[in-house]
């Protein structure tokens, strides 16, 4: 066993949220914590995916005295059908995201609040999609392109322009299987319709529809909105940042950005380093402005411009209860409700932005493309003038903090690759090094781990501790989301002091490329990043994807969107380890559907693994990628 | 009161329906009756609400002591978030059904198994949208009006064509509001993205998209729906049929369609009047071959080839149960999953033909525009060669029947003024007539009746009990879906017998035009008829329609497809009222913007009702009617 002390550990996480539950005591703020006591024990049924609420006969539960619904469906076909509507819920939420920012690139222009900054990725794609690229102005190319993916969600033919980015052989399983997602909201209302009173209840239909859904999401909605979000803010590169509680300053400003759309982030980042700004708020008694993240949209401005990380989901709340937040700044998911009413125990503007995202007690700047320049400024000014009114009683900030690199986007990944390959006998530009790595067993393998926080599982102890079990097998991770600043709260992707802890293997490839185990790939969309770079190491090592020794993880997952993101992950090949049961334990038949070895796994070589001993989910994932290590001779 | 006597009464189905379950018990089959009776009572927080699954941190279901859920979100938040998902599940379903006639559009051609049977409304549609028709080939024509039509589902930017359609007055209070409906499916997948977790919570955004998403079924996919069935099946012209389970013929095969999209129905309705398919039936021991129907696919051949109608939505197992029905076979919507087990404890071969609607203990055929000749050729057969296989101790086929006039759809609506209008003074081809008798009180308004059963009620009583109350008060009804089925069982679309029930006003129009007093618009996609209607009525008289003495009501409702058409009914500026609660009761704030003076009515000028006492129910049309009038001083 290593020693992890120069890390922060979940207790002393913990110790420090503690802290500030007592400010949350001392105003008589709710916070989940209590509501979580509150809602404990949770409805057996709905946990069991065994309730039908879809037509107005019921709501129905089955039970041994009731095994069918009025309509006659049984428990099979409603477990089923409430997968495939969460994973819908899903589907249809991340590509929306895709799709705001599919707009944003419409309305881009020269000089305007949005521009194209890297229009190299952008002729890239163009190429890709058989655009012509010459002679054409950027801003053009950019709306025709704009134009072509927004017909990716309601084109009335053909299948989603990217799967063409997948090795042949998994182009071929969706084929077979029919899983290939067409238009990208047309597989969310087939969803809907499919689930809809009267139609099916066959959980293979059903099924096969959560894939078919979920794909459009994943090489659909969420990866045109990670390759187009790097079009219009730049394509991450590695850089450094700090994460946890103590990155919000004191004597500063504090803006918090929260959601997932980078669009209002880039804007609030912007002026929030405006001399201008800066100057206001040092004429109003601050010392300068700290602008820092939770959840997603975190990861997006951590990627681009370093901006630190506060917390991830279940520590939304913790940054406000800090009494040094001036201005928590919203855009869309994952974000309580109860920022509300919380805000309203502090001196803190709970500003919420989106259409999407309308919530009570919260002050409603309405942010769009045109006027986002004036909209962020306002945010901004709002937050400084509000900084007199914190009261100094409750002010505390937990000091805890680590260093973190972070930026690791495909291109950014090939490049690090390229820095350790052989000039004499490799090819640049491809993901070869890391093959060699993996086939030589210096590295054991790869885990993609991602996913949200959950009440159901101590927070990050899941994402920490299965990331320190992996390391010290010489196992590699990508991640994103809240796992990402899981692992950066607590100390593993700090470049110096986190290959301490890793086995032999890994630490060696860490210092040979100057990478941090734990490679950020970014926000919940980007998982879209690793379907690219799985895809990558198929093609460049001529294996299919499944037998790759790579697997995904999802351990502390809360959201539908993770669901999606589940299904379009096995269907990629990759198979799916979750510590959180997704609503299915209700049907024998549904749960050999998606974990047994004659399911999901007969279209697409690969499945879930629902595991809620987390020790155990660990072992899963080391004997599954040894399994495969073992079937390829490596 | 008047003498019902000739009329079918509620109490003489059910014993219908009670003799078939003597069937049920002989052969120990599962019905609905007994699953309702195991179902009850139902979860009071599903009722109520009050329940959320929408992740996986839950479910969460609000109490006194638990006031809010785990992300903070209160009661109103989580009941108006369930009201948009219900919303959301019907629109998508609608419109799918719309665009499955699109795409069938689009496979039409001279000669194939879909031609395009009205092309003159092909042409005028096409005016409409402006679309060039001059010199060009009616199926270049067709392809090319398809594909705009598809595009409504996912065009990037601009509203839906259909709004135009409605009065000025509608389409700027729809613009003020912000509930312009944009592409259908992108409405739908608005509605999903904000009930995601941790995105809205404030009711009114909910509710706002929840008639944005109604909309966008109503105007849209449902419009184009019915407009395009019409297009390739003929628009629907009065004619005389006949409805209750006697249609069944004892001596004949019987093939009973069910569901919704005409495509299915209209093939099989043609191989069985194939003079070949009768002298198969006929070589294998029948007499001759019946197709009758069950649920809105009922509606659709009724309305174009006065197809018997069977039964409506309760109506479904009773079918089987007769021990007559040598096939049920049916394509999407409605459809009990019951029907598979029920239909092995008989001989009937229970079909299923569409991959929206995959069922267990079905045989599946699958059905589409390329080969839906041989598919239907197929079915019938498998039907005739099924005759043999009955037994003779469970033959029952309870002889109740009624004579039904149907088929009005808005042209032969018009068409039926034309003939009543005074040649001397009156426009023709408008709908003024109607607005004399309205104006003159002669008739006193107009009610659309529609929607489903639901064993909440007594099958059908609402239905028919508040037709017979609102015709003795001389307000005509047009109606579709289950609830014309409701009224053509009870005889209230006999164009001789109707009549005598009415008030003196209303008999004398109904004399006066040879029509029933309940005039049967079609399924239930077909309510855009009936908007379509009431738009012109607002045109000719130049009154916005929420001040025509004119509403809705859905006594008997059940899917979430009526939800739907409840909010565009609502939007469109009919008052509409409910004799079931949709899952809102929780929540005063959402009650509020329903049902009261200043939510949505702020909006559209019209609200809901919801009323379980059907006989109060009726009291309140009435006394709606009738305010509407003193207001307009009539």
């Amino acid at each position: 066993m290593k020693d992890w002390a120069s890390l922060t550990t979940i207790e002393e996480m913990e110790a420090a949220t503690n802290s500030l539950l007592e400010n949350a005591e001392k105003v008589g703020a709710d916070t989940w914590q209590q509501r979580v006591k509150n809602q404990t024990p949770h409805c057996g049924f709905g946990e069991a995916g065994t309730c039908c609420r879809i037509c107005s006969m019921g709501p129905c539960r089955i039970t041994k005295k009731s095994p069918r619904g009025i309509c006659g469906c049984d428990v099979h076909g409603i477990v089923a059908r409430n997968f495939l509507r969460f994973t819908a819920g899903g589907s249809a939420t991340h590509s929306d995201h895709g799709r705001e920012i599919m707009h944003t690139l419409h309305q881009a222009k020269e000089g305007g609040n949005y521009t194209v900054k890297d229009p190299d990725k952008l002729i890239r794609i163009a190429h890709e999609w058989g655009v012509e690229t010459e002679g054409k102005d950027i801003y053009d190319l950019a709306h025709e392109m704009a134009e072509i993916g927004l017909l990716e969600y309601g084109k009335p033919f053909g299948t989603q322009r990217f799967l063409k980015r997948a090795p042949e052989h998994t182009q071929k399983l969706w084929h077979d299987a029919e899983i290939e997602p067409r238009a990208i909201d047309r597989e969310v209302a087939t969803a809907l319709h499919m689930t809809h009173m009267g139609c099916s209840s066959l959980p293979e239909a059903l099924i096969r529809q959560a894939l078919r859904c979920g794909l459009s999401d994943g090489w659909g909605g969420s990866m045109m909105g990670t390759e187009f979000s790097d079009v219009l803010f730049g394509t991450p590169k590695p850089l450094d940042t700090t994460a946890n509680i103590g990155v919000m300053e004191k004597d500063n400003v504090n803006i918090v950005v929260h959601g997932h759309d980078p669009s209002l982030s880039e804007m609030v980042v912007h002026y929030a380093n405006d001399p201008e700004m800066i100057a206001y708020a040092k004429s109003l008694g601050a010392k300068g402005i700290t602008v820092s993240g939770v959840c997603c949209t975190s990861n997006e401005v951590a990627m681009r411009h370093g901006i630190p990380m506060a917390g991830n989901f279940l520590n939304q709340e913790n940054v406000v209860l800090t009494g040094a937040c001036e201005a928590i700044v919203v855009d869309v998911q994952c974000i309580f409700p109860a920022l509300g009413p919380l805000s309203k125990c502090f001196h803190t503007k709970f500003i919420t932005t989106s259409p999407i995202a309308r919530m009570p007690d919260s002050e409603f700047i309405r942010f769009n493309a045109e006027t986002a320049g004036e909209n962020a400024k306002a945010i901004v000014k709002m937050a400084i003038e509000n900084f007199k009114n914190r009261k100094p009683e409750l002010v505390n900030i937990p000091s805890q903090k680590q260093n973190a690199r972070v930026g690791y986007s495909v291109e950014a990944i090939v490049k690090v690759l390229d820095g350790v390959a052989n000039s004499q006998v490799d090819e640049f530009g491809t993901t070869k090094p890391l093959l060699e790595c993996v086939t030589s067993g210096v590295l054991r393998g790869a885990v993609a781990m991602v996913g949200c926080n959950n009440p159901k599982v101590r927070p990050d102890s899941a994402h920490v501790g299965l990331m320190k079990k992996l390391l010290e097998n010489d196992i590699i991770l990508i991640v994103s989301g809240c796992s990402a600043q899981a692992a950066a709260k607590a100390g593993l992707m700090d470049p110096v002091k986190a290959k301490e802890y890793c086995g032999d293997g890994l630490k060696r490839v860490c210092e040979l490329a100057d990478i941090p185990p734990v490679l950020h790939m970014g926000s919940c969309v980007d998982i879209s990043r690793m379907l690219i770079l799985a895809a990558e190491l198929s093609k460049d090592s001529g294996i299919p994807i499944s037998q790759l020794p790579v697997v995904g993880c999802a351990p502390e997952w809360m959201s539908e969107k993770a669901v999606s993101i589940g299904n379009y992950v096995v269907a990629s090949g990759l198979d799916t380890f979750l510590g959180v049961d997704p609503y299915v334990k209700g049907s024998t038949e549904v749960c050999d559907w998606l974990t047994g070895e004659h399911g999901v796994k007969d279209w697409v070589e690969a499945n879930y693994t629902v595991e809620q001993d987390i020790e155990k989910l660990g072992d899963l994932m080391i004997e599954r990628i040894e399994a495969k290590r073992a079937a390829l001779g490596i």
